[in-house]
């Protein structure tokens, strides 16, 4: 691709500055349409070492109000970054609505860097399915997601690093990647053609811009820019086509065929508590040491008994090695993001587990039921979370899914027990009264829920928790057997 | 201290097995009040290797419920981390209001450790000087800060340190200076009282609680914290004593003295423009080679030009080594902590440049015009202000700080202009309008805040805005010395 791209003839001087002027200014105008329109912008800048990347970007920001953009400069991960998934640095860095991000570089050049450090056929195909999932989880939630690739040729990149390389404050932009790519471009070229090739998405299509001068690269990319702002800002409201499942489903049971009577002794519970704390917390210290991260979600009706649950997972554990992410409404400058951001910004460290009271499966219960996004949003949400939970898969977590399940009456007399009940009543207010009320339509989303999220690699598991004793032992024998299955 | 501390003694069994049970029921029924009172509560863990730190935490943490608590393993420095001021991931991990966080361990660990490894006398100070601005700073707004010392005899960590030796899973939570601690226990323990005694102020006052069995002290610690809490709970507003000032401040001139005829031809402009950020792109780049840390703050009346003043200051910088902090009104996680965590979380790396388009002073303006905060806090932050801009300048930062001034009939003029140009209508709002009409409140605020908190490292700079021309000009001339200075 990259050999074969024709492109536009470069104007001359008068006409690039006269044309240049105006696309600023077309640029500037439009920023707080923008803003109206709650679009987030990521501009993705990737291209050679020394094609002037970081320069082009300065010349862009400059119409663009500083409180409407952000540059962040990509190198490679840190020994911390290292510990999450890959993508995680960069999904932590999308835009707010209604602003921009610019990545330099990002994705595409920690992926290549890789390839062509050798990285195998199967784990680089990985990538490539991850990429296209992110790009296009971005896109289907509105963002505009603009690619491009500076290009240079192997004879001008070889002027500019010993340009660079011959001033003391210049040098240390010059790092030896940009060397050895000049020394092996035609090999860098198949690599960044076939990564180029592999990921020219309708939704995210790539952009490649002749950098041979500064200012005229700046022009090619304002008007890409220009050109696309234009077109999103006349879209109206955006339906964008619902992804087919294509994970393989475990069967799941509808919540009202799953029988409740199940309960445990007081002195089973405690003999059962005791041997299991004591397994996990062993298991705790094994998985730290293997640098496993785990990942455990509950959600589950009001009053199900999660927090009891919770504690006794946690009883058994370091407080060092976990994290309870208790999930609530999002703050502003979370629901300015994409849905699944509060949770990628949320995740473990390897080693490290973390425990999510109520989860990411909010955009499927209350955002459905009450219209805090569109129907196509958490139509398209079931796959989106299954991908999401692929990545971490991937990534190597053990993810451990958990319903709470009682009934109806149940709920009522924990109600009106906590009512009654003043050291309790903090943990009864008006809205779960009113969620209450919506219980049918609930069930009808949970069992919709749990049919198309119950993957095989992270599939839900229901505690039947009428009987809170049973409900807690279930779980800690859940825990323990999937990380010994994840630890041998 | 830790010699001559006199325990309590241990219970027997049965009597300790009581006691926890009260306490940690005690415990359980405050955190709701504490919640209602929006106390925040900092549990510092300190103590020798070994002595349980991790585990009395787990203890503690069960009577707690997981929405209201936070455990943070704080280790040696990351690479990342030494790039900001020492204190940064501590101030990044407090809680807010309600609740709990738990450093395990924190700021001793840090320190000690440095000095058994030979800090000299004079940045050992220092850092003890921090420490107690720091704490201070927190118990003044409204914090709890408890701290411990797990304290065990130089026989009982031996003992301990070889029976996790022992066993491969166990084996990683010994460190190299755990057993160094062991081997030269006499010289870590006078260290240790040092730092004890250094640090032992009444608003944190220490507790050295006797670790000899973990259930015995987490019972002390139960006791201290529910006793703090429900001392902490019975006060009523909370108003405590304003520090006097004791840097050097320079003489900063009235407002209403300064002269705003200054301007500049077009000619002029173009030609100091050029030349000055032709200057100011060389010293980024020797800067960002130099690691020096660089932040400019921008404060100014509205419509006084802020925006386009920096907008001439980041066009000669590399997007890549420098980012643009707009400041509005914090969001609810922000407003629940200490005023100064929303700044401390965005301070650059070193070699970075970061530019706050409105910064802490919101606080002795806005927020005290406007009684968002209360006299005794506004009264009290000129100091805080102060020692948080020493804390940076001890880190190595270069500060700079623009007052940017105009007249109010200028400003009438540039609203006027906004509110007739559809273009910047965006720019004018209602409450521009608003606080137009407290020009002279916050006359008064602002003549007050330039002559409390000029210090000799962190002065003010008036940049005289009438012509916009001018005082851009001025700005870059301005950075541009400044960094000369520093990079001498």
């Amino acid at each position: 691709m990259l050999k074969k791209v024709q492109y536009p003839e470069k104007p001359e001087k008068e006409e690039l500055k006269r044309r240049l002027k105006a696309a600023r200014e077309e640029l500037f105008s439009r920023q707080m349409l923008l803003k109206e329109k709650k679009l987030p912008v990521i501009v993705l800048m990737e291209g050679w070492g020394t094609s002037g990347k970081g320069t082009i970007i300065g010349g862009v920001i400059q119409s663009i109000d500083p409180r409407f953009f952000k540059v962040s400069a990509v190198t490679e991960p840190t020994k911390e970054e290292r510990r999450k998934p890959w993508l995680a640095r960069y999904f932590e860095k999308i835009p707010e609505e209604g602003k921009f991000q610019f990545y330099d570089s990002g994705w595409m050049d920690e992926i290549t860097r890789e390839r062509l450090k050798g990285m195998d056929d199967a784990p680089y195909k990985e990538r490539l399915n991850s990429v296209r999932r992110f790009e296009r989880t971005l896109t289907d939630n509105g963002y505009l997601v603009f690619k491009f690739f500076c290009d240079i040729t192997q004879k001008e990149q070889k002027k500019r690093i010993s340009l660079l390389e011959d001033v003391l404050d210049t040098e240390w932009r010059i790092d030896k990647y940009d060397k050895w790519q000049n020394r092996h471009y035609d090999k860098c070229r198949r690599v960044f053609d076939e990564y180029i090739e592999a990921t020219n998405t309708p939704n995210a299509p790539w952009y490649i811009i002749d950098s041979s001068s500064r200012k005229w690269a700046e022009l090619q990319i304002l008007t890409v820019i220009n050109e696309g702002l234009k077109d999103a800002m006349q879209n109206e409201a955006r339906n964008v086509p619902v992804m087919q499942n294509t994970f393989k489903l475990k069967k799941m049971p509808l919540l009202k065929d799953i029988p409740l009577n199940r309960s445990l002794s007081e002195a089973e519970y405690e003999r059962e508590l005791e041997e299991l704390q004591d397994k996990l917390r062993a298991l705790h210290n094994r998985l730290y040491r293997l640098k496993v991260p785990v990942i455990i979600c509950y959600e589950g009706w009001d009053a199900a008994g999660k927090g009891g649950n919770i504690k006794r997972i946690t009883g058994a554990l370091d407080p060092r090695g976990f994290e309870v992410h208790p999930i609530a409404s999002p703050e502003p400058h979370e629901k300015a993001r994409h849905f699944l951001w509060r949770f990628w910004t949320r995740l473990p460290k390897d080693g490290h587990i973390a425990i999510f009271d109520r989860t990411w499966y909010g955009r499927v219960m209350v955002e459905r039921i009450e219209g805090f996004c569109s129907e196509n949003d958490w139509k398209r949400a079931y796959n989106e979370m299954n991908e999401f939970e692929k990545e971490l898969k991937d990534w190597g977590a053990v993810i451990i899914k958990f319903w709470v399940q009682i009934d109806k009456d149940t709920q009522l007399k924990r109600f009106t027990d906590r009512q009654n009940t003043p050291e309790k009543q903090w943990k009864i207010t008006e809205e779960d009264w009113r969620n209450r009320e919506k219980w049918d339509a609930y069930e009808t989303a949970i069992n919709e829920m749990l049919a198309k999220t119950s993957t095989d690699f992270a599939p839900w598991h229901i505690l039947e928790s009428v009987d809170k004793k049973y409900a807690r032992i279930k779980a800690l024998r859940i825990v323990v057997e999937e990380l010994e299955k994840a630890l041998k």
